[in-house]
């Protein structure tokens, strides 16, 4: 059975037969797959039209409305689904903080993802243009430019989930495409790159479509 | 007597005669300028040859070299000159948050601007495409999406400059284009939208320029 996960820059998709997982980003590798029955959940406006022309299996009737938090993603509710409980950190295009507790899900928020913010710090100006480090020293300031912009993306988000990771007493799971960048700051943190995988299993598991 | 605080977007004068400030956003009307005497500072590589041709006077050689700090801009050195202890955040295109305690500058960081960070949002996906609420409730898990790209954008930075303020046992300062609309986030905090031309005269004062 197949899988996939539509992001707003990949198609990230699962195979449950061989425990494989793969990520597309080109459309004509993608439209290869397009006869075939994958279930799939999409966050991607975009591509939406293309996909519905598919033999796919949109997932995202198979989950709950969380009704309280009305504009929650899918892939959000996805991972959320999956995760026992505990602070999901989801590093895709955005990265998403979420918070699940005694199996309830709490909330969370949409900070910007590494990409996302290494072209706005390029975008505000030419001397922030670097490449982030995912080393930086967050217990000293830093001294020069790269260090600068590394540490203002990074500390204040260590700080807030740390701060909930605390007050909820839970543990963190990293999951998403940059998971491994970050592993070097939440040196606690678990990582399950399959989470939202786990999540639409569960879902169709569920409601009995598989 | 006319400063000048370049910036990656604007032209911000302040003439100390008459205790007035004005920003300028086109290079025509800055040129109406440009034969008069303007102490200046600026961080804009893309108008530094412009600004040569013109009378003004460059103020940077005037500032300290901050030797462990390399790399800072000349307009974070000048609301840190200008400042007695605290906490400084300066909105502008970057947010940069300064440490100043007893009399010396500890270090800070670089964190994304507003207009930069909603650009930086809208880019990762159309569904994130909203002005942020900066009286986003931030004791509480947002609900809708505009609410959770506020908390994603405000409340990291808010954890981050709290726990500095702690640790150091400072007030906090803001300034720069964007302080009044932080203002509602850091409620203890006093605003002082001169910061950097005191910081001008201060370095100009001390080099015995004026």
């Amino acid at each position: 059975m197949l899988i996939c996960d539509i992001g707003n820059s990949s198609f990230h998709f699962y195979d449950t037969n061989n425990d494989k997982n793969f990520k597309l980003t080109n459309i004509n590798d993608v439209q290869k797959y397009s006869k075939e029955r994958v279930f799939y959940i999409n966050v991607n406006d975009k591509i939406k039209d293309t996909i519905n022309g598919y033999n796919w299996i949109d997932c995202e009737p198979y989950f709950d409305k969380f009704s309280k938090f009305k504009s929650l993603g899918v892939d959000r509710k996805a991972v959320i689904v999956a995760s026992t409980d505990s602070v999901i950190l989801d590093f895709g295009t955005a990265i998403t903080v979420d918070v699940v507790k005694d199996g309830e899900y709490k909330g969370g928020y949409i900070y910007a993802g590494i990409f996302a913010m290494r072209e706005c710090y390029k975008n505000i100006s030419e001397r922030l243009n670097y490449d982030f480090n995912f080393n930086v020293d967050l217990n000293n300031f830093p001294t020069d430019t790269r260090d600068a912009i590394s540490y203002g993306f990074i500390e204040p988000l260590y700080k807030s989930v740390i701060n909930i990771k605390n007050d909820y007493n839970l543990p963190l799971i990293l999951t998403g495409g940059g998971a491994k960048d970050f592993k070097s700051v939440f040196t606690e943190a678990a990582i399950d790159e399959l989470l939202v995988f786990k999540g639409i299993l569960k879902s169709l598991t569920k409601s009995e479509v598989i």
